[in-house]
């Protein structure tokens, strides 16, 4: 499925390389997390010249799969100590896999301080000074290099990455050429930073369409696909209607969206944030209620946010980058919640992290409560390497930390994410249990829980919700390896040819004989190969817990948390 | 031994409890330890209410005995994770003895910020507003309660524990009731700070002697105790001629002294920061040359350091302090470097963990190396509460985290101290293998590695350095159960009637009967608890070994690191 692109980022030379049989017909997450198993020592400091960058495109990246363009970026995680993959839209992924790349590598460390920056294309490899783009945001950098290259698909990291905070991204250029789209979690911008990588610029003019084995098949199953999607009501409608922000009044009103640094389930001013509220504001002010992340997208979940007079203010606004900002913090006014997702795509951040951080921050006294601008302000720090930045930037446990405060939601090191995990257990045992990390994507459990896709499993009851979380975490890393958006679980889960339409699709492409069942045990296989870097990098079974401040009641409806740190570490062996 | 006095600083009550049978003859670090065990969920979070911060004079504190006056301090570090025992001389050890408590044990902690002082005397305790030292700094805390109560023993956080940083120490008053003694290590001023305790006053007027229940035997065994310690060339010469500070010729001699972050073994401007330099600048301004920690002390390795203008500036100044903040950073001052200890002093910080800190600092490009002016100025950001400050302030592995630096000196999280382990491996063996985090103090192996103290084993080689390091931790664990100060360490080595000495007076203060080998095993079952502790708190073989910095050479000796992550975390399984 294409070749290994290296760059030695420290001789600033490269390698093309036959896929080895041990990466044979792995795509995406399944690929990273493999790769990084094998050639990243576990102890190794992430940001030392030991550690390696990879990207991957997933096995349907490239082919017209509808919603098939997510890219993959693996290491070992500043963040978190362990493993992470972290995948994105954008235009990277379906130009690599065009390329022939399978993936690509960023090995070693310079031992100077300049900036490199790649360019990829039909021609080949070159790695050129990135002299002017240093101290630069993503929003100038994406600006610069569409005006150089033309529409390329780029990877940039900004000043958080260059600080190589614990919360840096790794931005992709969305459609339009902004940086809407990250790699957000796990700090992966500061394994970037570390390498002095300032930006990758993937071209595939040239490249020509992507080799399909089985034309016909391809095409009947892809049709049937798009119409799986377009005709479930989340990703048919839901979703185009108002983005991944219509949870706002979802989550709100099951009591589970986590309130002042998770001391309650319900934000009083949830309707000011709400989904409804952010698709009248754009359509007042002229914005784009709904809009793809990558091409051949169906889905279109992501928009353009205008201020208030009218003018670009942000892309790819999002449920969680809203519930961070504003019910953890008590913020309640979306251009201020829309200020700081904008800042956090030019400097290259985490929003939901960064959103935790600034919670911990007022719960540490450093700005007040609810104070908006105060929250640009000090996100701004980062931008202007202040010390003030590099506490936030570098995420919620470390804000915590400087802080001396104890009350800090994670797991693994990683903030969770805007779902209650005692009024929401699926979603909560997946926070515990991911190799990943506090993660919502990684098998979410809101599904069942709240959304009454793929059957229903009541969120505050301990029964089902193992079992909910370990199938969707199984799944959710098959679709990761494919390069498929999560929210096509939603379709997927809801139909009983979900599963063999992905299959049949695979197959045409490469000309596999893949059955459902050996898809769900690459996911299996995924899991198992994170947690055994995990594990040898020195997590043991406490890890797989949540934090001691969710031992407490979660009003308001006085929901406790009750999964043994055994029946959770236990919960992904296979 | 004497009752528990625990204090509940929510409620601010306090309790006498007889000591139980698990606690029974149990003293100093042995009885902190395996009440940390016993009493604090191992992964309960440092800074919140389910630690405990508990005090522990040893089994000889309160006697006659010789050097006999350390307390131990233990609870969850803050800075590693796992259990910590840190302690310290004054006059605290030898008055709660003297007051019939065997254990103050600080539990649960305020929900609001008001800080309180704790006065324990012959007639109970009072736990009262402190109000009027919230902000000071250790140097006018000491001063009001001296001035207030006499001279009492005296616990105290200043301004970084408070600000609950990982690198806060708990300060003693010494026997000129000024803050040169300190818990150091792991922490604990922000266990003490999180809880709300700001002074702690502990005054034994009208309690009298301690009973001994056989007093001849008692006084023959004290006076071979003090012939040995006054006979031994160290203890009787070297350390009260110049203090601790007599090692930095000796240790850059050996080609042993990290220089600038551990890039090689010997400092240029050595002779400008040595024992000899600086003892003889004490003597030109007027300082003291040799006192005492604590009372019965016929060591006397501490001083008193005048300034320029012949005025006290700093005392207890130690070797390790030298070298943290000397060669470590390449500061030659000896006056940068008095300062320095002064501000850790009056701000309640390790000055191990600070000098490593502010070394990672100049790594990080935060202040230039070797700059004495620029350190001074930047640790004073911790006495302003400024966000440089709480990013030094919690140690070096948080300053290398903040600024992006991947050669960080750290073995569980806790920063190494004076003497390179890849070519003094009897003492890296330690670093690697303690339950503490990198620790000189828990098995001193420059002992045979370089002094020439109970025997002699190549600092260089592989052989004989695990045994070294494995029977001296046994040794000081035992030791640190006693109360002794860790220096009587050296004439008990190479003389055969030591331990035995000690342990007459063991037994004949309390009417024992122990042999030996019963110490031998107290000392392993000390270690064993304490890795109980940590393992139960998530730490697993990795975290017994160096970090990947020390896999490279060490010049001038070209020395390498050649201990397997198995051996070292096999070393301590009795």
């Amino acid at each position: 499925m294409g070749k290994l692109l290296r760059i030695n980022t420290k001789e600033k030379t490269f390698t093309f390389e036959e896929t080895p049989d041990a990466y044979a017909g792995l795509g995406g997450r399944a690929l990273t997390s493999k790769m990084v198993l094998d050639e990243v020592p576990a102890t190794c400091h992430p940001l030392g010249k030991n550690n390696k960058l990879i990207f991957a495109p997933g096995v349907l990246s490239g082919s017209p799969a509808a919603d098939s363009g997510r890219l993959s970026a693996g290491a070992k995680s500043p963040l978190t100590g362990g493993i992470k993959e972290s995948n994105a839209g954008g235009l990277v992924s379906q130009k690599l896999a065009k390329l022939g790349i399978a993936a690509l590598v960023l090995e070693g460390k310079p031992d100077d301080d300049e900036y490199s920056m790649i360019v990829i294309n039909n021609d080949g490899v070159e790695i050129l000074p990135a002299g002017d783009l240093v101290k630069a945001g993503n929003y100038e950098i994406m600006e610069k290099l569409w005006d150089k290259y033309g529409k390329v698909g780029v990877l940039s990291i900004g000043q958080a990455g260059e600080q190589c905070l614990k919360g840096a991204s790794i931005n992709q250029a969305d459609m339009n050429g902004r940086p809407g789209r990250a790699h957000g979690r796990g700090g992966l911008g500061a394994v970037m930073g570390s390498k002095k990588i300032k930006a990758i610029v993937v071209d595939d003019k040239g490249a020509g369409r992507m080799e399909i084995k089985d034309p016909d098949a391809f095409k009947a199953a892809n049709k049937r696909w798009v119409e799986m999607l377009h005709k479930h009501p989340v990703t048919g409608e839901g979703l185009p209607a108002l983005g991944t922000a219509v949870l706002v009044n979802v989550i709100n009103e099951a009591g589970t969206l986590p309130t002042k640094n998770f001391r309650s389930g319900r934000f009083e001013h949830a309707k000011d944030i709400s989904g409804e509220t952010m698709a009248e504001t754009i359509e007042a002010r002229g914005g784009i209620t709904t809009e793809g992340c990558h091409p051949g997208c169906v889905i279109k979940c992501s928009n353009v946010y205008h201020d208030k007079d009218n003018k670009y203010l942000t892309s790819g606004f999002e449920y969680e980058t809203i519930w961070a900002f504003g019910a953890h913090t008590t913020i309640k006014e979306l251009d201020h919640i829309a200020m700081l997702d904008r800042l956090c795509d030019d400097f290259g951040l985490d929003t939901i992290e960064m959103g935790v951080a600034l919670g911990i921050a007022m719960e540490g006294g450093m700005i007040p409560w609810g104070d908006g601008q105060a929250a640009v302000d000090l996100l701004s720090k980062i931008g202007s390497y202040a010390a003030e930045g590099k506490i936030i930037g570098n995420g919620a446990l470390f804000t915590g930390d400087a802080l001396g405060v104890s009350r800090v939601p994670v797991v693994k090191k990683q903030s969770l994410p805007a779902y209650d995990p005692r009024s929401c257990k699926g979603v909560g045992v997946t926070y515990a249990t991911t190799p990943m990390g506090a993660d919502h994507t990684a098998g979410y459990g809101v599904t069942a829980n709240i959304l009454g896709v793929g059957g229903t499993i009541d969120p505050h009851k301990k029964e089902g919700n193992l079992e909910l979380s370990q199938n969707l975490q199984v799944a959710t890393a098959a679709i990761d390896a494919a390069g498929l958006c999560l929210f096509v679980a939603f379709a997927v889960l809801d139909n009983e040819d979900g599963l063999p339409t992905i299959v049949d699709m695979i197959n045409a492409q490469h000309g596999l004989t893949l059955t459902p069942d050996d898809v769900i045990e690459l996911g299996k296989s995924i899991l198992t190969n994170e947690r055994e870097f995990n594990k040898k990098a020195g997590f043991t079974p406490v890890d797989d817990q949540l934090p001691e401040m969710f031992m407490d009641e979660f009003p308001p409806h006085n929901t406790e948390w009750d999964f043994s740190t055994k029946e959770l570490s236990e919960l992904l062996n296979f």
